[in-house]
């Protein structure tokens, strides 16, 4: 009894195309492929990806490991039918929040949920991974595709990402080091990142009724071309610093600088961020405005311009802000571990 | 100006409720707190987990990884509101995967998917990975909760699981060993484990018309008791066999026996399995004679009884036999790298 592929009728009449699902998947070597130094052992296709960690003049090796979405960019995506962002920005945002503790990337894993598989979609997703991943020096060692008629709208899907990196512990970033009068720098971001698309969308294209092909005064393209720009990734730059110059970093994503920094301040320290130290893009504005969204709350939601937060010696912020492209953007104070936003 | 928690409106009346995210995640560390060892540092809530490895012992440890979710069993949590099993079958199902290799589990992360949080539903779903996890040796050191209205149906959900774990190259089981005359051994499968339930659903509630309450021949417990039950972990009875015995091992997932063995199979033999050799669970002879559904095909969808497959030299096929109660299923001969049944 041989399996008859053209028996397969009952699994795909019920919404699962098996072999749509293999014949999919059959591209994806290819596109991993630039991703893989010599650590990947074995292959795409095997239950679980291999990787031999080279830890070489690592006193104390820790993995540090992470998983994220990218929430719902993904509706963007949608929209315009452009799926070669969101991948970037989940690997890229996957990427920063492992940064913040000092750690390299190593490997990626991604899976993709959506009603059903189409071969043109998950190809630019799975390029935008490798993209990313390339850029990193991370490879992609497995993912998963799942077809769940039913659980996702059709032509719609989830993405999560999951890295695994490694930092050696003595180089550990944790905040700890951090006293009154550091100083704080921070990194602009490149547009929302993957965080506040709810709310956003709400209000530019519901209450605002503005089109993707919308030209908003201070926006740079259209707003389909702002709101899928790609997640910056830091940890290159921040990886040409120095050991132990960087007493702490923070990845501002939802919940914002109000939210995100408090994870490295100490107890007895506040961030006093001066908002008014660097030029909070255009588009905060009109969602600001837009949706009449109170100020405050615009920084809990979204990055407002800043991507990540840097907190460094008072002796070492010039040198650092000149090699990052860094601004100042506030100081650390006495406190209890909160943000003060002036 | 400090953020207002009675500012944030404009993001909740969106559909996102920040502080109702961090209630709810503010239970996570004495759920998963268990499941730490002393290689977890640091702890949840900071950007990404922190596992320090222990490979003493080890002559050349490779990181194996996978990602996985459970597909629509999700549906029957929804269906009766009992969200505790599921949690367990992704760590399972995960682990699983990994084990196939040979290797043993360090750390998970988790990632819920959801239109909005549902306190009691997320306590569930961490109560299962917890108790899978602490099972399993394993540590939670991450996960990720998303809030996305507009992508799941309200009260839905998705999950997806990252394992990571760990093996000795030496002792990396790669089905390379496997020569005709090797005898393959199955261990019972209980339930459906976590494929095929879009063909399961659409014959047992649409086509038959059967109720969760339903009480099958053959079945033990009601219709809904079956479709729930925990994807088992066959890593901790693997892990009592001694080193080398194991020629390859293939978990019986998505795909059935028919897609998944020939992953270990070398290019130059087949795998001939005996279906007369052990007892189809009553629950597939329902949804076979229930949907009409092809038999050739049932070997490609459900797992029909076997979870995993152990190839063994015949010397060794009785001692693993009756050390892990498994069945003998089969035999490998000269052939082209397929599964014939029979």
């Amino acid at each position: 009894m041989a399996a008859n592929p053209k028996s397969k009728k009952a699994y795909a009449s019920a919404g699962v195309d098996v072999d749509l699902g293999n014949r999919v998947k059959s591209g994806i070597q290819a596109l991993v492929k630039g991703t893989h130094g010599p650590e990947v052992l074995g292959k795409i296709g095997g239950f679980g990806g291999l990787f031999r960690p080279n830890f070489r003049g690592m006193k104390d090796p820790v993995l540090v490991s992470s998983v994220d979405g990218v929430g719902t960019k993904l509706k963007l995506a949608f929209m315009t039918g452009r799926h070669d962002t969101v991948g970037q920005c989940l690997v890229n945002h996957c990427i920063n929040d492992i940064a913040v503790i000092g750690a390299k990337p190593l490997f990626f894993l991604d899976y993709i949920g959506a009603e059903k598989l189409e071969p043109k979609v998950f190809q630019q997703l799975l390029k935008g991974f490798s993209k990313a991943c390339k850029a990193a020096k991370c490879a992609i060692i497995g993912g998963e595709t799942a077809q769940m008629p039913g659980m996702y709208q059709p032509g719609e899907y989830d993405l999560v990402g999951t890295i695994v990196g490694v930092v050696d512990r003595p180089r550990m970033i944790d905040g700890s080091g951090i006293r009154p009068g550091d100083i704080i720098l921070g990194l602009a971001s490149n547009g929302l990142h993957t965080n506040g698309y709810t709310l956003a969308r709400k209000v530019l294209f519901e209450q605002m009724g503005l089109k993707l092909s919308a030209k908003l005064e201070g926006v740079t393209g259209t707003l389909g071309d702002e709101l899928l720009r790609v997640h910056k990734n830091y940890q290159p730059l921040l990886s040409t610093l120095p050991a132990g110059v960087v007493k702490g970093l923070a990845h501002i994503t939802g919940g914002g600088l109000v939210d995100n920094f408090p994870r490295v301040l100490p107890k007895n320290c506040d961030a006093i961020v001066d908002t008014a130290s660097w030029k909070i893009p255009a588009i905060y504005k009109h969602i600001e405005r837009g949706g009449g969204v109170d100020h405050a709350e615009m920084f809990q939601v979204f990055n407002m311009g800043i991507g990540m937060t840097i907190v460094v010696a008072p002796r070492d912020a010039k040198a650092v802000q000149a090699k990052l492209k860094a601004r100042v953007i506030g100081k650390i104070e006495k406190g209890t571990g909160i943000v003060r936003l002036k």
